[in-house]
């Protein structure tokens, strides 16, 4: 089924609005304040988050999962970002990071989409790289 | 920045539609159909795919893996799938697997959006569950 109007990419005043959320996603997980991480993700039963050692489903889940976490999320230097805006209501964002002390490198990827509370993310994958495919 | 309409989330249609690519994509995969993989693909610059080993940027880089990647991906079972519309032009497909012969979990996400030349896949990410977060 053809829809009228096919989103186009990479609209600029989306990829504007985008990378300041994610620089924000960024500080306000550098500084591990969980309410501005919380309000950052949908919030409902929908959201997906698949971390490193963990796959959370709803942001029940992934509030929980925060506030379980001991001293927040390792710092980290992002290497590599990608930004994704797809119509003007969803993007993405991939990014490749590297954790202070370590010489794997991780990858994040998020979905976000706009919401009358502002862009909020519904899917999110974290993961270190391995070394098979 | 207010946008007049903001995306419904899990349109039936739409859901229909993405479980429909999802399959469609499981069964290609399991065949190792190379050309119809690279077709579920947005083929340009912007497509992000990383995988559990590699990083790739761009359609290029992602047909070049599949081609040089000897029979192609490990069998893998399905074993729990969140499939989300949001508006009714993009959708995320994240998915709990397993792999043949293998204990660990490993995920998959994937965010689709719809063009002129069907559903297109703009940013993929594959990785096996660590052990830490």
């Amino acid at each position: 089924m053809m829809h009228p109007s096919c989103p186009v990419l990479n609209d600029p005043d989306v990829l504007r609005e985008i990378r300041q959320m994610s620089d924000h996603y960024e500080q306000a997980l550098g500084q591990n304040r969980l309410p501005e991480l919380d309000a950052l993700f949908h919030d409902g039963p929908e959201t997906v988050r698949y971390g490193v050692g963990e796959n959370l489903y709803g942001s029940e889940e992934i509030r929980e999962f925060r506030r379980n976490r001991t001293g927040g999320s390792p710092e980290r230097q992002v290497l590599r970002r990608v930004i994704n805006a797809i119509g003007k209501d969803t993007a993405t964002v991939d990014l490749e990071f590297r954790r202070a002390g370590s010489d794997r490198i991780a990858r994040q990827s998020q979905t976000w989409f706009r919401t009358p509370e502002g862009w909020k993310i519904i899917a999110a994958h974290v993961s270190l790289m391995g070394t098979t495919s």
